[in-house]
């Protein structure tokens, strides 16, 4: 594919595409005269993927480096991938600090996950953004307690098993080893979140017209 | 209040708070002395709901601003004040275009969203967002289709009609009318979104190591 021809295929403008290939975001075409180059699928796939990690997931350039350097390295497991995903959607808060410490509400959210019973690294961002949530839950009600988030973590119990169904059908952990299959396992991460919150608004305008009238 | 209690109280810089004065976001204190103001748990209040939409919801200035005249404005109806919250929180990407007009996915989510039987604005953002998502699968897995989304609406279902309970557990309309409570109503959304988003991550974590080995 010409240039034109991959900005065609994706909708992403020709000048965007030169910027992430300034960026090292994606591999160069291979050269076929002084000022042209040929790309193929694995260029038109990989733009897609920092499609949907920025206009989709929200992400920023800084971000959607960090997780493509994860998804091309082999060595990490897919468990350390999502744990980038999760880094890599909360580095503006992280960078701002956040606001709260927060200490009886860590520990108060870490007994939840406790009781659930997941196992997740100790210092994952969501552990945090979770407390500061709870924290902030708990200004406005003061009798708000961590089990407010019980039918949450239900839902999305639930929710993770089903996605690691469509993640690999064939229950053959091998398969997602490669580099197309981590790579679409992070954007299928990615958009079903979308949707979830989509979904979630929809439903909340649909209740609250129902009982409030629209 | 003094400025520099309103700072201690919060946790927002005293340079931040300033900020937000300049910029119509807070209202001002009562004047004290010449270069002095005393502030109120109005302030309080105003200044840890602008937090939770910037720090937790992510949103930019300009959407918080949107969002608190809505929230002050008690001609906005409850469902409204909840249109306004799905639109702020898609500003960028409507800004950027999105990349898909996706006539046919959009379909799609429109029957899915009939069959379901939720009320929702023909032109939510919401809607949009789910097509793109769908566009997106779809270029993942050709056979995906639109209910793919089925469990997640269903869960969203469930969790919107609990929220409801908790905003409102005099089951009382009119109570929601006031200043306080749609700004509580707008903060909690934010919240319960973010931490339904970081226990996904987590649950993904927990499932994914599980399978794949920490």
């Amino acid at each position: 594919l010409r240039i034109s021809e991959l900005s065609r295929q994706t909708g992403v403008p020709v000048g965007t595409i030169k910027f992430y290939l300034r960026e090292h975001l994606l591999p160069p075409g291979t050269p076929t005269g002084r000022n042209q180059a040929e790309y193929t699928d694995v260029h038109v796939r990989r733009l897609r993927l920092i499609r949907t990690l920025t206009v989709i997931g929200g992400l920023d350039l800084a971000s959607v480096r960090e997780l493509l350097i994860n998804v091309d390295d082999e060595r990490v497991s897919m468990p350390g991938l999502f744990e980038v995903v999760d880094r890599a959607l909360f580095r503006d808060d992280l960078a701002t600090g956040g606001g709260v410490d927060g200490g009886q509400a860590r520990s108060e959210v870490d007994g939840l996950i406790d009781r659930i019973g997941w196992r997740v690294e100790a210092h994952a961002p969501s552990r945090r953004r979770l407390a500061q949530v709870l924290v902030a839950l708990q200004r406005l009600d003061a009798t708000c307690g961590v089990d407010v988030f019980a039918p949450y973590a239900a839902a999305a119990d639930q929710l993770a098993m089903r996605e690691l169904e469509l993640l690999s059908p064939a229950a053959e952990p091998a398969a997602l080893a490669t580099r197309a299959d981590r790579a679409a396992a992070i954007a299928r991460t990615v958009l079903l979140e979308a949707a979830l919150v989509a979904l979630r608004r929809m439903a909340e305008q649909h209740h609250l017209a129902d009982r409030f009238g629209a």
